[in-house]
């Protein structure tokens, strides 16, 4: 009794489009979203009493509720820790649902990431956080850099090559060109041109970053009785986890045993499989968060698509493609459809489970969405109803 | 079974020593009350699995994690709006034992609020806030301004007077003074001294306003079972809420059909009532979030302890005071004992549960606890084993 296991499904899902320069508020942004959301599932948005937000984001959930016109709001936390707060805020709508907390919870997160702050641009922002102090001195200005430091470690220890970075890449950006939403969808990318790509942060070239993009998603969670009645088929939480390890710091946990092991994510994954009672090779899909490439093979880790250090060769032959062995970020994750830290990736995987993707994996029945990496963090497996 | 009663219990509580000037940082604030509080419990810091924040602390949670040694951390949502917070991260905390997301969850507040930045001086920081840019002009410039626009409308509406307002803050006062942790320990205080100190924003004089204070407060909350064996005698939650209303604003809800209706508590009350299965009557004591003294008096109506408009006449005659019919606010409250948003009420209701109070209520059973008012908030209900 004591487990989240299939007492709530996502029912509703909205986004605006995604671009460089959304032209209007953030505010606008997410109200589009969830009224978007709301109508998919087929409900009014004043029959939300719960909205769950990114600590991170700039709309309050007052004033959220008061452009709704929401009155009976009961339930409200937030979840921080930038990208890795995605799943996190699906995980506490679902746990709102199952006590009876709430009966329609929207988790949302919206931002005009290019157009305003962009976190490339980070290093003016980080002085104010305690621990970023000790790094920005030492050339570490973004979150590119950051992830360097484990990504040439993850190099050294294991032969891991930066045209593995590239597989993962070219995977994405395939997914990209066939989905008319994602911001690359009209620009293919091989090997060779992710090999000449500029240098950003070694070993990081361009196209090892994801977009900067505008825009907005939300979700709606209820109760699978609820479901029954709503437009679509739902989508049931099998698990929801938020995960952290050792000395951890965002974005540069450096002071760990092992900075190639995302210790947010493998501590976590026992407690993910656990609760949904299946195992990495039950999921026919994956959305997993992909800030910059490096992080997606070590996340094939720590999950336990493979063994430590062997990420590397796992995406190589076009294993995360449509039609390999696993595959991923169907949509075109952040790296190719738009990076609103995440939230996308988990629509893309509900799509995925109602058979409704550009790209769709044949008969999916189980989907792994994470959050972000380096950071405290989150993941969920959906099913299929 | 979609309920939280009695899924989780209050194992631990800890606290600083309450002052004008802590002379430390509001993290070490924090780690003390933390580790007071799991030494209370009797379990070793490194077993918290999950830690409650308001999101405004300065404290991030991972660097609590960091300070405490712990690797395993699970879950970390935090909970917005002031002095809203407090029981809800308490809400947290129940839902994630209930649900076995955590084991042992450490709540907690820290703040150098007297030392450091005065909520008083808040007209510097508020026109980053949207909505406050549309009151400062007016002259709200501060808490107590925006409380007194609604308690002078209650004077109008119901006659509530301002000896009324006094009523709350001699009775607190005189629990105070039992109090050798309180800040007021040592300073009586009589309806005539309130009557003539001077006046701040009117109706409101010096007394109706709360400390402002240095420190922090931890609680620990895990499941029936688990308490079986620690040291303390557990306390159970038997609800937890968190509420809105009409037209919701931080501290500025105007619009609303009638301001002294406080609709955040007089909204979640039933669910509040219905969760415990218990109502007003059952309350043994109660732990009033007492900002300002007439948002006393206005909670008294929205938890239906009496009638609207009947809150002035219900505390008259020490109604509030230990041996009247509704002791309140037993260690002296926000206005006597420390400001550290409230999170210092739900120590006193458990010491109260525990039979440990200096103030102690006979035969304490069952205790209601409130956070702040006039903007998005919770409440908890609580008994004794």
């Amino acid at each position: 009794m004591d487990s989240l296991k299939d007492k709530s499904c996502i029912v509703g899902i909205g986004e605006t489009e995604y671009s460089k320069n959304s032209g209007r508020s953030e505010m606008r942004l997410a109200l589009e979203a969830i009224k978007t959301a709301c109508n998919d599932a087929g409900i009014n948005p004043k029959e939300l009493d719960g909205i769950v937000r990114f600590s991170v984001d700039s709309n309050q959930v007052d004033e959220i509720a008061r452009n709704l016109g929401l009155e009976n709001l009961r339930f409200f936390p937030e979840v921080f820790f930038g990208g890795g707060a995605g799943c996190g805020t699906v995980q506490m709508a679902a746990m709102a649902v199952a006590l009876g907390k709430a009966k329609y919870v929207a988790c949302f997160r919206a931002l005009n990431e290019r157009s305003g702050f962009r976190y490339g641009q980070m290093a003016m922002a980080m002085p104010m956080m305690g621990h970023f102090q000790y790094s920005i001195p030492f050339g570490l200005m973004a979150p590119g850099s950051m992830v360097a430091v484990m990504a040439v470690r993850h190099m050294h220890l294991y032969g891991t090559k930066t045209t593995d970075f590239g597989e993962v890449a070219v995977a994405f950006r395939k997914h990209a060109n066939k989905n008319p939403r994602a911001m690359m969808h009209s620009k293919t990318l091989t090997i060779e041109e992710h090999a000449n790509a500029r240098m950003i942060a070694y070993p990081l070239r361009l196209f090892d970053y994801c977009q900067e993009s505008d825009g907005a998603c939300a979700v709606i969670v209820t109760s699978p009785d609820r479901a029954k009645h709503l437009k679509q088929k739902p989508v049931y939480i099998m698990a929801a986890e938020q995960g952290t390890g050792s000395w951890m710091e965002m974005m540069t946990s450096y002071q760990r045993k092992d900075i190639t092991d995302l210790e947010e994510y493998t501590r976590m994954a026992p407690h993910l499989w656990k609760e949904a009672g299946i195992g990495p090779k039950d999921i026919d899909c994956a959305q997993i968060y992909d800030a910059f490439t490096p992080l997606v093979i070590m996340q094939l880790e720590s999950y336990g698509f493979c063994k430590r250090g062997e990420g590397g060769p796992f995406v190589r032959n076009g294993a995360l493609e449509i039609g390999g062995k696993l595959p991923t970020n169907t949509s075109g994750g952040c790296l190719s459809e738009a990076y609103i830290h995440g939230m996308n990736q988990i629509i893309e995987g509900v799509r995925q489970l109602r058979g409704t993707s550009f790209v769709q994996v044949p008969k999916c029945k189980h989907v792994l969405v994470t959050s972000g990496s380096g950071i405290p963090t989150s993941a969920l497996i959906l099913r299929s109803a």
